[in-house]
């Protein structure tokens, strides 16, 4: 079978309001689940013991790399088998007899996250039916020009990013382009769950009258987290992951990627743009 | 208590072979642990639900967006109380009488990350002592413009990125700045971990006469792994975060950020820079 990290899609590109549709490329992102399977005198044990997104490709380097950076194995000569099933997005690291892993560290220090489990198609639907909001905003409609000023705008207000260059930003605009709040963080979730908490706190949602701005990337994590908040636009100044569209396209959000001065593209929702 | 979202630090900036040295803000990176306490009749519940790297900031609106975009909680006003405790790094959440957060999820989809606990300091001691490699390579010493390449040629290796601006990686170099191979994700951790994981499957661990160049950002996650394989020679396009330097300097590894075609910084280990 043929590894696949990149996902054809048709988009709409805006280009000093030209509108074309091409051809686009998106990284794909898929979760990978990492078991690990050993055994002592007459115990078998199975264990999950990550469960990351991920580009598919290179996935027997991927977990055995995290089992050794993690130091719960310590050397190949521990490892008697590793089974790459791809099109279940799993691998199986087998240990050799009598070679207990160190999962100490992990159990210790196990967080949890908006990791959508092993299937992607699975949790997207699940997400679904947990999402506080069923919001519409069908009759929100945008000049492409009023997106133009969004990134500059969000620029002028990473102050933290300004001086350290280390920092990811999410903000939020309302419909008229007004620049509302913003919040840095060294995790971009972190900074989006910092906008949508403070929205929580002032009783303020469903977002669904706002625009979410973006400083990188999409990934299908900050799609999740926009929907739960009924956020329906999402501008990115980076590209979206194609499990990101993919949780949009299913969403019903609007998805901007590439947004810069003059242009973005559209992935999902251009039924909100008016072009 | 004043909140800290930047810390200053004296570092060496090499711009076309004059070197300065200069006040540098670091982005701050710090754990925080996200605790939840809710009662049903008689029984009370604390349970830490997350554990995430975080600039310091707006802890209260991160713990209650959290909770809310990972549907654990639905409304404010389930919440009764929220303690952030600032100097600990922890925030606690306590939930209104009879109410009971929705945990199945996050139950079903926990995975183990590197981070470090809940604090950096100790746990970044612990991390040191299960090291597997006790490397120095203090004969080590390179020549400015042997690092300047190291950018160019990341770039020109980064094929999946060409394609879709949407991917991290990380590369392998040998110690006279020849390429060895590269990994890309939409993940840096898992990047990462493909390089490693592949050092690992050839027994070619330790990395230890190896520069490990990272297309964006260094967070304390990426050098606890290079550390982990012995490396001792990181340098990064981006800015590194507060914890990474630290890690960094405890560790005795070497540590370049914003390094361009004619530049860089030194954060750590200038011993190995030819200045």
């Amino acid at each position: 079978m043929e590894i696949k990290s990149i996902e054809h899609k048709r988009i709409k590109r805006i280009n000093v309001s030209q509108v074309s549709e091409e051809d686009d490329n998106l990284a794909i992102e898929e979760p990978l689940e990492i078991k690990l399977e050993y055994s002592s005198q007459k115990n078998s044990t199975e264990q999950v013991v990550s469960v990351t997104m991920r580009t598919p490709g290179n996935d027997e380097e991927l977990a055995l790399g995290f089992l050794f950076t993690e130091g719960i194995i310590k050397h190949v000569s521990q490892v008697k088998e590793t089974k790459v099933l791809a099109v279940e997005n799993k691998v199986l690291v087998r240990l050799q007899e009598n070679t207990l892993p160190i999962l100490q560290k992990i159990e210790r220090n196990f967080y949890t996250t908006s990791s959508c489990g092993v299937c992607g198609k699975t949790s997207i639907d699940a997400i679904k039916t947990v999402s506080a909001y069923q919001t519409k905003a069908d009759q929100i409609c945008l000049q492409p020009a009023l997106l133009y000023g969004l990134a500059s705008a969000l620029e002028n207000h990473q102050s933290l990013f300004k001086k350290t260059g280390g920092l990811h930003a999410s903000a939020l605009f309302d419909i008229e382009g007004n620049f509302l709040f913003l919040q840095e963080d060294v995790g971009r979730h972190n900074a989006l769950d910092k906008v949508i908490g403070a929205a929580f706190l002032q009783q303020a949602l469903p977002l669904d009258k706002n625009i979410l701005m973006l400083s990188g990337r999409a990934s299908f994590e900050l799609i999740q987290k926009a929907m739960m908040a009924g956020i329906k636009i999402v501008a990115a100044v980076g590209a979206p992951s194609s499990l990101a569209v993919q949780l949009a396209e299913d969403s019903d959000i609007t998805l901007i990627g590439f947004l810069r001065n003059k242009g973005f593209n559209i992935y999902s929702g251009e039924k909100r743009i008016l072009i």
